[in-house]
């Protein structure tokens, strides 16, 4: 192939060669690139090494030599652009550094690794989202699903949070819908060319996507949809999103995937319950036991996310005392506590002068405020009571 | 009073009159009684005490004197024998050890300390449970929430795990109900008499429970339900169960005052999700977010109880290595990897002598399967597989 003179258009042009090249997400790939560069892998693949004797190999090259003799990485570069695409690679300004989390995270279902670079589409930058959200879910959704997608991407939308998804039938649709309703920022990750339209019945909601938040793929402008790309485009959505909503999703949904991705990459892993009764609820309730937390609206994922009130100022108090708002009588039992070696109610109420009844009271008040506690020997004073 | 000659049946006595003199689950009460002694209390309650100076505590005083007029402890133990009540209390045989973990926990909306005695009745003893599970929940249930109540309660009845509940309408009668119906064990804990139903409306289950499993009260025979016995009677449905599923409860429901209680007492907390536009899974949903976990049917509790199996013979096998199972070829690239100090693909690939993309999808599989890992520099074995 001929070399741009720029060194970052050198490894833009291999990098999108070696996309057109290789399936995403194949974590060979990404290893090797990691080891070798963009360029290294590139004659990895193309030119013979002296450590290619087996038979997989000499395939796996006779594959990749398949594909070469078809691509022109200028042109690819020159079609995407014709196509209304951009090719962002690491390293970008624009470039999504959650994406680089990828890097470090063990392979899931054979995918995994950082992507070799976006192809996208739309005004919003990825390097802009703020606070994002992954909002997923089954195909096959209810229309308490879809309600209920559509209600959390609204919210998440109104408090300025990037919604992201799929662009899927179902629970996708109406949680790209809900935050375009008010004007919120929603990306849509393609396992197809972020120039192509999947699910052609939501080629107009990915069209307007495209002109008022952004449409990316990894996969090159033109290709199509296949299994194995869905389930590299999961672990994308995952590392873009701060957190991942599972709305609906059958025991073995695609969603599922996606939210063990987020778990992959320590990010937060939210379900929203159903009817136990619903087939399209049962993958998100085992979700919910192995890990994640209940969500059932918006106002939770924002709260979860720490996004609600971010902006908000919180009023400088000075410290507050637990002693302050004791009456005198009750200083008077609480001086009678020891600090250690707990002593019995009837001790503590002579040593205060107080009677019985009125100490015990007390000392189940306190104990309520964490001011003492019960030990085997009677009642003493809590650590933080001593600090004061 | 006059006392009895064995020292075990005079504290029987003082316990079965200070049960009758003071509301249950009082913490001052609990807490004294630790300290002074169910004979020292009672002397404490009727005898003027140097310490009682203050107007709260002769008031206090006064209206135990006024109780006190109406006691007669042998009466009292009398009239529950007539009617069929047993007043079992700490130290008898069959006390279940399990309430004495109220001791320590602290007080919860004014109530909390292990009860002065559990008046009974049925052929259930309390020392003989098993495993236990509370499934409890809200009046208000949905059908759905019923059914689910009952699948549960029967899936433990069937597998041995004693059903404990507390005879209200709605979720606890299905509870029961579920028990019954595969003649599993159920314990009712009642906020009245453990003579008297309430609700009226299920007379015939308690009665019912009262002849196949055990109907228990803290409260004295005849005494009536009061806001307070409701809180007080949760604490002790919660401290007899391993674990407690809440089944349907609106945010304010009394369920969950027993969820929090059985939180406290470090037992399971469960919820079963519902529809989020149902009012009565908010409660749950709530409780799912701060603590606890997603149950959808029996076989979750049995599994999150440890009762499901637990009598299945786990077959004892030889330790199996991790490399047993890779092939020839696979152990070569293995051996090239180091110990620490992460070297690259190529570099290993050169070490095993194998072309560098048969090395590249041999590290991710050995990565999926935890025998090495990612670091900054490349790939080094991970301390499992040097530990072979």
């Amino acid at each position: 192939m001929s070399e741009a003179d720029d060194p970052r258009e050198n490894e833009r042009l291999h990098r999108a060669v070696l996309c057109q090249l290789t399936e995403p997400g194949d974590p060979r790939v990404a290893d090797l690139l990691v080891d070798l560069g963009p360029e290294g892998l590139y004659r990895e693949l193309v030119a013979p090494s002296v450590l290619a004797v087996d038979e997989r190999t000499r395939r796996n090259r006779a594959d990749v030599a398949a594909r070469i003799a078809d691509v022109d990485p200028r042109a690819i570069l020159d079609h995407g652009a014709r196509r209304g695409l951009r090719f962002v690679i690491p390293g970008d300004e624009d470039w999504p550094s959650a994406l680089d989390d990828l890097r470090f995270a063990p392979a899931l279902q054979e995918r995994g690794g950082v992507p070799l670079g976006l192809w996208m589409r739309g005004p919003l930058r990825l390097c802009d989202l703020g606070t994002t959200v992954a909002v997923v879910g089954t195909r096959e959704a209810t229309a308490y699903g879809v309600d209920l997608a559509a209600e959390i991407a609204a919210a998440c939308g109104q408090a300025g949070v990037t919604v992201i998804s799929g662009a899927a039938l179902g629970i996708d649709a109406f949680a790209h819908k809900g935050a375009l309703a008010v004007d919120g920022p929603t990306v849509a990750v393609l396992a197809c060319g972020a120039d192509r339209s999947y699910p052609m019945e939501n080629h107009s909601l990915i069209e307007t996507i495209s002109r008022e938040g952004a449409v990316i793929s990894e996969v090159g402008p033109d290709l199509p949809v296949t299994r194995m790309r869905f389930l590299a485009r999961n672990r994308i959505i995952a590392a873009l999103a701060r957190g991942t909503v599972v709305v609906e999703a059958a025991v073995r949904s695609g969603a599922l995937n996606t939210a063990n991705w987020a778990d992959r990459l320590n990010r937060l892993v939210m379900g929203a319950p159903g009817p136990v009764t619903s087939a399209v609820s049962q993958g998100v309730h085992e979700l919910l036991r192995r890990s994640g937390t209940v969500v059932t609206r918006g106002a939770d994922v924002l709260e979860l996310l720490g996004a609600s009130g971010e902006h908000l100022l919180v009023e400088p108090r000075g410290p507050q005392r637990r002693r302050d708002s004791l009456t005198v009588r009750e200083r008077q039992i609480l001086d009678a506590v020891p600090v250690s070696h707990g002593a019995g109610t009837a001790s503590i109420a002579r040593a205060a002068g107080i009677d019985a009844l009125t100490v015990s009271a007390a000392l189940n008040r306190f104990a309520a405020r964490s001011l003492v506690e019960r030990v085997p020997t009677g009642w003493q004073l809590t650590s933080e009571a001593v600090r004061g």
